[in-house]
């Protein structure tokens, strides 16, 4: 079969032609329908040190995927051949003291489809069964693949409590806009975004921010306490990753606030441990994948009731094998998601 | 000034002119320019056992209520002369252990206003300056009159979790049509509603919900069923104290699930104990009054943003004088809130 | 193999030769050391109307089991052949939609031993390799056996918050003290218990109550009155099951208090709804088995810490053919827990 | 009055004789039995850049004080003349939304004793009389100073679930153990401590530490470990401020941990903000000051249940007129607490 891998140490993807998985008894393959590019996706097309320390080469690159179960393993009860599926990426052992107490997302034996094992970029995939997430037949490819990465979105959301209480989003890539989306749904009062693009700082008013700010050539600080007539807001969701984002973010969350903790800084990280902390009395909740399986139950649950619309979100299509031209879209910061089509 | 009194036990209320309050230290004067009608103002006026057993004649009734202070005691430094105010309707102590835990909401001295002392259908009311919520003063008076009811709505819908939920609610008077819609903005992912009049069923899809099911002449279980897919309900919000209400609620309700009640039973309630709250660990909030003061700041946040639209819940209004015809208005069956003007 | 069945419909237990049971590859054989007597046994034993309408004979009774694992499943990664274990009786199909969110002990494809399939008053058990819960070699017999029931109380008293607490706890049979001891360990300020057995008062006196009330010959209510300053409990543990317990427990429950619930009922329940449950905004949540596998930690922590000390609760021990004498032992009101060993 | 005031900028302080304070109308006037000694007031004593840039001169300084009610404001209803109180230093204004939602303790307009206004290290202290927390007439004074201070342990070991977890507490100066003493009474499984002084180190395991480490002489990472079967802690109670105790707390914490914040930092912190937050998921809380009330409730309990024994915590006394030496004998690393009396 044709897939998208990372050959060998170094940038850059190849195409190959590989042997179709074969089956573990718990296993489905699935037949890939569309795939999507996440940010994780990036850092391994460019080999960084994060990249070059995780990645273990020859693999199939590729995490958020869609398609069709086409065969079942031999203990596989559900789902069945012919059910459309979108897939999480992070397989977990369902036996360490964490999948044993409803915190799966945190398991300490995780792999991760196209970091640690095969992924998805490719014309079939092998997975566990239980990763194989049920959608309706009719649900359109654009929202089926982005489950997993919207996943995130209402992990972040759902971990605080935004009902009619002001909310700065940190961020506005794919995963901060979907945020917003879903923190408009669940009823968050006011919405006020901040990115270093102003195409995303459009598209983040367009999916429901109030207001959208540049972090550095708008005054953040002064334009959101005007907002907020002077008391800040209740919660911060950080998807960011950015230092001076972080301290913007805790400069203006209120006191007793909660914080949503998603993005990745570059490196340590150095901030007011004390006034952003510590008197303020903040609550803060770091945010690592989706609660395995409450997020994807949510995710349903606002897609279907029609709460969310995530159909804005793929704004680039590319067959698969024009994966450069696809990461080029990605990495121009004027993007939503790129999709990918075996 | 004139004022609606009851004069003395017995059903109906009178006219009458009286002084116009004096004021305590703590308190302000409330120039009333609207109240509106709640079931507890109908069991005053037709004098059923609780209100005989609570009621001390003569007394102004009336507890939502909205109006321009007028004049402040000599202890309050806000709200100021000339604030067009919201009054919450429990006048508590500030002082018992559930005040000092912010659970004022349960203070052990609570004196409601038209109950315990005298109320809103009046010229004027004096009231404790804590109780004086400022409104905007462009919040229009079919919106600003409601707070106080409204914030029963959101009491009850924020006790609980609607985030991508399936949820019933069981009662479509005015408090359960607002609840609806509260629970539509803050993200529920179904919202079923039961009812034994017509108009309040319509009434709820109007205001948000997506099936509306009359009580005793459909069949509430099998519609809902088969609407969840045979699973049941998330949440139950109960906002009819009808027995039969109350049963079909919790046999709807999900292993696990979650239940608000509000409504107040016609007495003693004979239910299914085991079947509908142990063996099904159900997670059940009995809901009094309004959080004090947290509900009024989520109250205006949904406000605000727009996210509630009450406008359509006044749909009769009457000159103060006309109380007999509000009356029975609100005992029809067939209105939605109904507000009054002196 | 020699186990303890019943045979047929009717009152009674027969000592029966039965085959050693064949495995699943997802099962291990467990070599039963200790069994327990639990409430539902005697209902079995007994056969009530709920034992007649659940129970399919012929069947291998008893689900509260302490163990060798002497052989494993193919599929089986742990536990090991020779692991001593406690078995969680509830066999869930993490399948379902409970199973996946963490809340496995609402599982509706739940199948208990001794009750829905062969339980442990035999020689051998086959169990499903996740509900042999491992322990420490060296943990005595009468704290193993008790485990599974063990996590009932610990299930119960984790449900609440019982820090600097004024707590109730209504029945004070086995359950109810052990959830007195934990009650005790995780800093209740003052436990309360109530039960018709002068025995059982004593017994939870010296499992960690402070006073103990007989609930139909003292005079509760006023008692625990006084002993709160007019207050009331803060919590309510209801473990009984019998109506005026539930009515008194309920009664002396501060507003907003929060009550769990384990007692079954024997039939539809009368209560004051609006009293208890509305007015009082009481927190209610029902409770059933064990957070799977939650409780298990929770009660390992208990245990090995030293904070609770079960081993008081074992009083009587017999060989499993004497289960007569034992059933009798139980039924008595005058003990603890009843062990069985082969 | 005698009192020890800071006279001017500068180190040290001073005895002065001053006017007895006179009452607001919401105030009592206290006649101070003991004040005790907190890290605050060693700051204000040594003038470091923070008392520099808080501290207006001449103050009354000290806010640990508990005493007796000589005078009531004409506005107070309790407590009463002959009152045995222990003090609140936090005054706040009833009025911000913080204090109208039971946030007393994020007050926006808090104003401390002893910091932003006069203190009580004197003959008499007025104060407002909510801030005076009745205590029974013959509770020792040694503890009754000391409840000031212990809220902040009672604050910091109730903002996280400790029931049969494993802990960890960096930190243990006089908060650090008498939190200690809070997480063995609500049922710790594990208490495990860091200091950088031996005698501290003894004294936690005195008040109820398992073990305790040398934050730089032992090898704390690898000793707990060890002690956790290489899993870490679930919980850490961040009582230092040293950055290094940070980063072994953090390293330590499980994945889902969470940590509640009290101690410190010298300046602005260095951390590794994705492996000890975002990838950990861990959840954080800062702690400032005491819940208002709750926090005292909680400790009342605590402290009349015999749950917390804080007896041993004063380790040294002095009259009030040798703050110098009592002050010499706080900053000397063995010490627990230091009691004045006038």
């Amino acid at each position: 079969m044709r897939a998208i891998i990372k050959a060998s140490p170094g940038a850059g993807f190849e195409v190959a032609e590989i042997p179709v998985p074969t089956l573990q008894p718990n296993e489905v393959l699935v037949e890939v329908q569309a795939a999507s590019i996440c940010g994780t996706d990036l850092h391994i097309y460019n080999w960084d040190d994060w990249a070059a320390s995780r990645i273990k080469p020859p693999l199939v690159v590729g995490h958020e995927v869609c398609g069709t179960v086409v065969e079942c393993g031999a203990n596989v009860t559900a789902p069945e051949v012919g059910d459309f599926v979108s897939l999480e990426s992070h397989v977990v052992c369902n036996a360490c003291s964490y999948c044993r107490t409803g915190q799966g997302h945190l398991c300490v034996n995780t792999r991760v489809i196209g970091v640690d094992r095969d992924g998805g970029f490719a014309k079939y995939i092998a997975i566990d069964a239980q990763n194989a997430w049920p959608n309706p037949p009719d649900l359109p490819l654009e929202i089926a693949v982005l489950q997993e990465n919207f996943g995130n979105a209402v992990h972040t959301a759902f971990a605080v409590d935004l009902r009619a209480k002001k909310v700065l989003v940190t961020g506005a890539g794919p995963v901060g806009i979907m945020t917003i989306a879903v923190a408009r749904a669940i009823g968050a009062r006011s919405i006020y975004a901040t990115d270093i693009s102003r195409y995303r700082l459009d598209f983040a008013v367009r999916m429901g921010a109030d207001a959208a700010f540049h972090a550095s050539e708008d005054n953040v600080i002064e334009s959101i306490l005007t907002l907020t007539e002077g008391e800040g807001v209740d919660v911060l969701l950080e998807m960011s990753g950015a230092p001076s984002a972080i301290d913007q973010g805790f400069s203006l969350l209120k006191p007793g606030g909660e914080a949503a903790l998603l993005g990745v800084t570059p490196g340590p990280l150095t901030m007011d441990w004390n006034h952003h902390l510590v008197f303020k009395a903040a609550k803060v909740a770091g945010i690592s994948g989706r609660r395995l399986w409450q997020t994807w139950y949510q995710a349903r649950g606002l897609i279907r009731s029609g709460a969310v619309d995530l159909s804005p979100m793929v704004t680039h299509r590319f067959p698969l094998e024009a994966f450069d031209q696809a990461f080029a879209a990605m990495a121009s910061g004027e993007s939503g998601k790129v999709m990918l089509t075996p």
